[in-house]
């Protein structure tokens, strides 16, 4: 056994153990333990800075954008909101435990449902270091152990928060292991952590799409994939204009490089002459770019002319694509072909438009007459989120502490046998 | 691409077309075809007997047990249990559409999450031609498309039933990809299907050990496995001698060859030298071979010692092993090590190692005081079942029709655009 994967076995194993122990773990220690990791990264904050200030010298030598050097620092206003995330999910309801359903059946056994923690989550981060507390918080409330991967750009940054959260488990009387922090960021050492199904129960990627078909690619276990986002509005027929155009501005412009943000704008064909020339102007006046059809550019001379890529490309910039629809089951056609099951809207006044759209559309979230920004953990009620899944099995959509757990049959009987 | 590539290809996308469709159909079609398909099965008795004569009389070319020759014959009776388990589906709630929850936000959106069909279903199994119909109908009730890959030992017998289900497909006005049959049994054909991410949702396999370890490995999709049950039954040191006994016997003998009879039996050590000899008494008389740790072999001369595989084996016929260990927590850390997540029973006349089992023990179904044959589709109420998940993510245990399904969000606002 290589050092990679002797080093990957023991992590996990130590993790397994610990997930059963924390299993089993109150509700008031784990809010402690929270509450506990809060005080510490305030009372830490300057060693935090220092720390990440090493990452930040080291930046440069990783060819880091400018973009990205500013998510890697650790402010104080950053370190203090790393501080509220953790009490803030002290204060979410403990998923674990929550009675689902149950019933007594006429064998005369009595079933309970129960909702319970996955085991062992093995969570592959990039960059910011604030995951690191975030990731950690989440799957320790929802009863799992952890197994950290930060990228190295954050190195020091995630050596130094984890140091915190683990002083802070033996402190609370959990074990040490409950949060583990791959001590290298070499990537052949991810790939042995993949393989490790049995000690690991799920891995979850959040990153770039390379990252994550890696590990869908490699993983052993099963994945929760936080992947992208071609988000369409489709302004219908009966659109008010003026809501489509605040939606599709809002869809694109108020923070472009997200997964709920719009990539394109479909227009109902009899009203694109009139709406395409008032929805342009207020994209252009933002520094929008847009790539339309054929149909677009011929009412829209600025815009470019897009390619068959265009209508696949998640550009996470200020870029649209327009393109114009005969009707709505064309634009249901288009999302089907080209939408990546994330966020779909349509603005239209007319209600059976609306239920066709509703119905006939699969994505994790499904809109009318709102900003697809809105597809989001803590605007949907979750709490904090861990990624949002386009996958249709086990979580779609947010993913918050509910979506960390599974459930077990609790079965009840005196003594009955089957005949 | 190969001709196998092609056709898994062509098949594949005809179903999620056909998906589409389905997942819009209404409650009263999928009844009227399911109740169709179950007059078509009763009008055709006699040429699905005759289509079945010929794979039993291929049966010595493929080297089948008596046992599974009889497994695949396709009596008077069992073509009757096939139309009523058809009918049965049909008086099932129908799962798309429920409203899972919903609220609304402070932003103004209204949030309503409903069920949904998971979209295309690849479902791969062994011998009994029954299979052919029971997953049909489950798929379908719940919205989803089929491609069913049945093995070539039932190959003229599910020919024959395919044909029945998909004429009332056109009969009802869905469309005939809705259920497709792989129209050949070549295993590299599998593969090809297994590539196909994209169109197809999910793939459950049904079978022995090795088809589900290949499906595993090979599927670019999500799997929902029906995977071995190595469950156990710990007799504590509080136990009923008569229940403990009885339910042993229940859990091993009623029916050996399935995933939910007990392959080890656990006992206190403060209650071994009494409960090992009358417990032995009633297995041996029904002919149940025993194979003991240590101290079991110093108290039932008879048992054969157990070698270490013994811990790790689904016999799925008349043998158990059985072991005493010191305490409750031995027998828990016993079931993490060997058990396989299914069902793990415990007799006990004590409160709190009742509780401490039912915390404790991580599988789909912890049971007190009742037989691990109870772990069951329809003994838990869920109407028929697919398979029994030992998997965390998505379904654990029985998964019936809201197991083959997800859910979306549907947003609805007036405009609102996030800030």
């Amino acid at each position: 056994m290589s050092d990679h994967a002797a080093l990957a076995a023991e992590l996990s194993r130590d993790a397994k153990r610990a997930s059963r122990e924390l299993a089993l773990a109150s509700t008031a220690v784990k809010n402690a333990w929270l509450r506990g990791c809060a005080a510490a990264v305030r009372a830490n904050a300057e060693r935090l800075a220092s720390e990440n200030e090493r990452d930040l010298a080291a930046a440069p030598d990783y060819g880091l954008s400018e973009a990205q050097v500013d998510r890697l620092r650790l402010t104080p206003d950053r370190l203090e909101s790393v501080a509220v995330g953790l009490e803030e999910v002290a204060s979410l309801p403990d998923p674990v435990g929550e009675v689902i359903d149950g019933s007594r059946r006429p064998s005369g056994i009595e079933l309970t449902r129960v909702r319970v923690p996955l085991g062992v989550v093995f969570f592959i981060y990039e960059s910011r270091p604030n995951v690191t507390a975030d990731a950690a918080a989440l799957c320790v409330k929802s009863g799992n152990a952890v197994i950290l991967r930060g990228g190295k750009e954050a190195f020091h940054s995630n050596t130094a928060l984890h140091a915190l959260l683990a002083d802070q488990l033996e402190e609370h009387g959990l074990p040490r292991a409950t949060v583990q922090l791959v001590p290298t960021t070499d990537r052949a050492m991810v790939g042995e952590f993949l393989k490790r199904r049995g000690d690991i129960d799920v891995a979850i990627p959040r990153g770039g799409k390379g990252l994550i078909e890696r590990v869908t690619r490699e993983a052993a276990m099963p994945v929760i994939k936080h992947f992208d986002g071609i988000c369409h509005l489709f302004a219908d027929a009966s659109a008010d204009f003026d809501m489509a155009a605040d939606l599709t501005v809002n869809g694109k412009v108020q923070r472009p490089g997200v997964c709920n943000a719009l990539e394109t704008l479909l227009v109902h064909r009899d009203v694109a002459e009139t709406f395409l020339p008032k929805v342009a102007a207020a994209l252009t006046e933002q520094g929008v770019e847009l790539r339309g059809c054929e149909r677009t550019c011929a009412i829209l001379s600025d815009a470019k002319p897009a390619t068959a890529e265009d209508w696949d490309t998640e550009y996470l910039a200020l870029i649209l694509s327009v393109k114009v629809v005969d009707d709505l089951d064309a634009a249901v056609d288009h999302v089907a072909a080209h939408g990546s099951g994330h966020t779909e809207v349509i603005v239209t006044k007319d209600l059976a438009a609306a239920r066709r759209w509703e119905a006939a559309v699969d994505a994790a979230a499904v809109m009318v007459n709102c900003s697809s920004r809105f597809h989001d953990g803590s605007e949907f009620g979750l709490g904090a989120e861990i990624g949002i899944s386009t996958d249709k099995l086990h979580a779609r959509g947010p993913c918050g502490l509910q979506e960390l757990t599974s459930y077990k049959y609790i079965v009840r009987g005196e003594g009955q046998v089957r005949g």
